[in-house]
């Protein structure tokens, strides 16, 4: 057995299905071992940022390690941007990088380069393979790792241990579950929410935006009398109409400042302090009101959902019933089309069980605060604000669940970073409604300007954030990628465009202007 | 002044005129600054894989720094692929990166990481900005860096930095020249030239396939019965009817042996002995017959144009004539196109003057050897082997060659890389005629896959080779962002519409249909 047919057969065993890959030379001898070793999908993307975003947006509905086959250090530099976003999203993605036999590193051919030093930063784990009869422990390795340390693992694996003979399949050890939270941890925050002084406020991340540990955190909050928040980018938020609606942080600072703002204590369950995204002159790092103490019931390492279980217990809260209030009215202008508009128009028209890939930006900021009127669904954001995952993403959460639909809720400007997922879409005829906020603009940059104090930037700071002259014909792009396309320039046609697509199988693509 | 005004201040006094950007928040204060400091024109690209080829085309073509403007470390990351290859090009670009307030690193935003750990392979100088004050000073330090080690330097911006008084702007020092190569080493290479023993190859790359060098390695190769082979993928090679051609080393290492069979000694002239594009079975890292001694007249730091010069007045050449020998027969079947066939209809329909831009991967390897028979023209070629320079490269080259044609000739696959170009190209208007070799698959990786003895590829082999499912529709791609374009199937379609290309002003697209 060869070692890349060793190491597929290691993959198939651990139950990995998939593999969105973009192969070289390199990788020929793992290309043929997709026939060798049943089991093994392979999906095709046109480059790596579509690889490795499908791969995040896999794992994140699957919650198991996706697997990516890329070539050599620059193959998977094109991937580090979308693998900036799955290392913060905690994803477990399998990188396999495809490297110079081991003969042929120490000549320094055109396509070497040091690919430790590319993959840590995106990487809780990386390593090479030593041998072919070695390969298949390697593999093993790096898929514990990613499971273990909910971060992509990346493996190199050298060419000639990959095509010789003497590979060993390899057994996948089992990886704990999370650490449990202290009793006197439990205990502790308990006490602090029940003194009966203050209001305290409940931040839920990763993990603890599980709808039961929402549920949960819902009751306690009810019983103590605080409220529930949302981190600002979850990897996966899940929401139903049996779900009580939790409220996001917002994105400026200011914003975080003003809704924190009469709180007594911030108690973070799976997720962190707020941070502000970027620094800005005369606002802080770290976006807490001066009165507010942060307390910590869970880390984003430990087990969230038992803590809040115990904590619900030790508040006397495991019983309280709490009244769904009724959802937001959303309503859908009929004229020209607005960034809130197309957040109603998607929320009303979304069918049961989407998965809905927020990448809209500006545009897309009204979402989760509608969402509460939307049937079951879940919502997958840009953790890292690396853009150019959604609709990579998509792609791989289409994969991951065939019977969802897929809502990729889509800024222009992040949208041209990775087209090219498109045709990945019409090619395994995913299920995936791509909608387009063409807005011709960086609009964010504009917003950042506007703060800078330039309401009038110059020709140059006009033109480095303006997507005009041309503007990007979005119907013409997709239908170039193989996905059909139409243009929505009011409400009324929006929802139109919308339903035809939801109600017709394979990809679409909507270019909704603003 | 603010810390972003003295450092463009800066870049204008040493003579940078363009900046290549895609820029975010932390680089907001440079944005605005362009609207303060004249005489930078800032050239927005859709994503920065596009910024980072730009850059390399339009300083392979200056011969002077080229500036890029990126954001933080994964804006920076979709730029690698190609600041590898310019580093392969040895091309001077300066990495200009907007990295967070110095205040607010510590807490780990969302769009923090390791940016050093990411520039380093790419890199042969990364930098920060320690302060407003230091600021310019430190891109002075960039700027001499990329000049003296011809490779991309990279300065990490603070924010913080950038928006604050206090800058000053800097100096520019003057580099030197390359080292001469020492006298010794012209009479040794001499004496072995002219020992009347044997037959000696002159292998030239880099600034030894400059015009002037390559008449006077002609020249040598006449007097001593030798002859003058070119490196594979050179940066730049500028040919014309009066420059004698040279024989460009070919891909395959059996190739290479096949070639350099028969000759008594191989003379490296700014030039690496021969290295296997990847590592094969059997055949060896550096290609070189047992019976060749290599030997280096000039390595790639050094004078290399003096050094050719020195060894023809050494090796009694001076003054030798070289008969230039009939290009080749150019002619272009009728019919339905091959890759042979394009690369002759581009060369026979190439107007004086052209940059040539050959990312024809399988497709282009016919042009080299056809190209003498064009007029005079510089080939532009993919040096570091990362796929997706092509279109960028050509956007870059356009650019500082207002006045000349640029001719893109390119695969679909590597096109599939970084489409978004064509809308730089479409916004700033460039002359630029791409012509997609549309074969639907990698075919490189089915000739590896013929290597390797699999002449019918299973399923997923064929599957993850194959770019049909639905084959990429370049027409409506291209008209999506914004390029004219049009499709030929026959040998005469495609003159045809090379023709018109050439005609008309402004960016244009030919798929032609293989």
């Amino acid at each position: 057995m060869k070692g890349s047919e060793s190491l597929l057969a290691t993959a198939v065993a651990a139950g990995v299905q998939v593999c969105f890959a973009n192969p070289g030379t390199t990788e020929i001898p793992l290309v043929e071992a997709f026939d060798q070793v049943p089991g093994l999908r392979p999906v095709l993307a046109l480059s790596e940022g579509v690889v490795t975003g499908a791969a995040d947006g896999h794992a994140r509905m699957t919650g198991a390690p996706a697997l990516t086959l890329l070539h050599l250090g620059p193959g998977f530099a094109n991937g580090i941007a979308n693998l900036h976003n799955a290392r913060r999203a905690r994803t477990p993605v399998i990188n396999l990088i495809g490297e110079h036999a081991s003969w042929h590193q120490a000549a320094d051919a055109p396509l070497a380069s040091d690919i430790e030093s590319l993959a840590a930063p995106v990487s809780g784990w990386v390593g090479r393979t030593t041998s072919a009869a070695n390969a298949a422990a390697e593999f093993a390795a790096a898929h514990r790792a990613a499971r273990e340390q909910r971060l992509p693992a990346t493996l190199i694996a050298a060419a000639d241990h990959m095509w010789s003979d003497g590979g060993r399949p390899a057994e996948v050890a089992a990886v704990p579950g999370p650490p449990a939270v202290d009793d006197q941890q439990v205990a502790a925050i308990a006490k602090l929410l029940t003194r009966g002084r203050g209001r305290p406020a409940l931040l839920l991340g990763d993990r603890a935006l599980a709808p039961e540990a929402v549920r949960t955190a819902a009751r306690i909050a009810a019983t103590v009398g605080g409220e529930v928040f949302a981190e600002r980018t979850p990897a996966r938020i899940d929401r139903a109409p049996d779900v009580p609606a939790v409220r996001p942080i917002p994105y400026f600072p200011e914003d975080v400042l003003r809704v924190l703002d009469g709180f007594s204590d911030l108690v973070l369950v799976g997720a962190r302090t707020p941070v502000s995204f970027f620094g800005y002159q005369g606002l802080p790092s770290y976006p807490v009101p001066d009165g507010v103490q942060v307390h910590t019931l869970a880390d984003v390492e430990q087990d969230a959902v038992e803590a809040l279980r115990a904590l619900a217990e030790a508040t006397g809260s495991a019983a309280t019933e709490v009244p769904l209030p009724a959802p937001p009215e959303v309503s859908v202008p009929d004229g020209a089309l607005t960034a809130a508009g197309i957040a109603a128009a998607i929320v009303s028209t979304q069918p049961e069980g989407a998965i809905v890939v927020n990448e809209g930006v500006s545009s897309g900021a009204a979402y989760p605060a509608l969402a509460a009127a939307a049937p079951a669904h879940s919502e997958l954001t840009n953790t890292g604000g690396a853009i150019g995952m959604g609709i990579p993403v998509a792609t791989g959460a289409a994969i991951a669940c065939p019977d969802r639909p897929v809502i990729g809720f889509q800024a222009d400007g992040s949208a041209a970073y990775s087209l090219q997922a498109l045709w990945t879409q019409a090619r395994e005829q995913l299920d995936v409604t791509t909608v387009i906020c063409a807005n011709s603009r960086y609009a964010i940059l504009r917003a950042e300007l506007r703060r800078a104090g330039i309401d009038q930037p110059g020709p140059a700071a006009a033109g480095m954030t303006d997507l005009t002259g041309p503007a990007v014909d979005w119907v013409a792009a997709a239908q170039g990628f193989g996905v059909p396309a139409t243009r929505a320039t009011t409400g009324a046609e929006l929802i139109d465009a919308l339903r035809r697509a939801h109600a017709e199988p394979g990809p679409h693509l909507v270019e909704a202007v603003l």
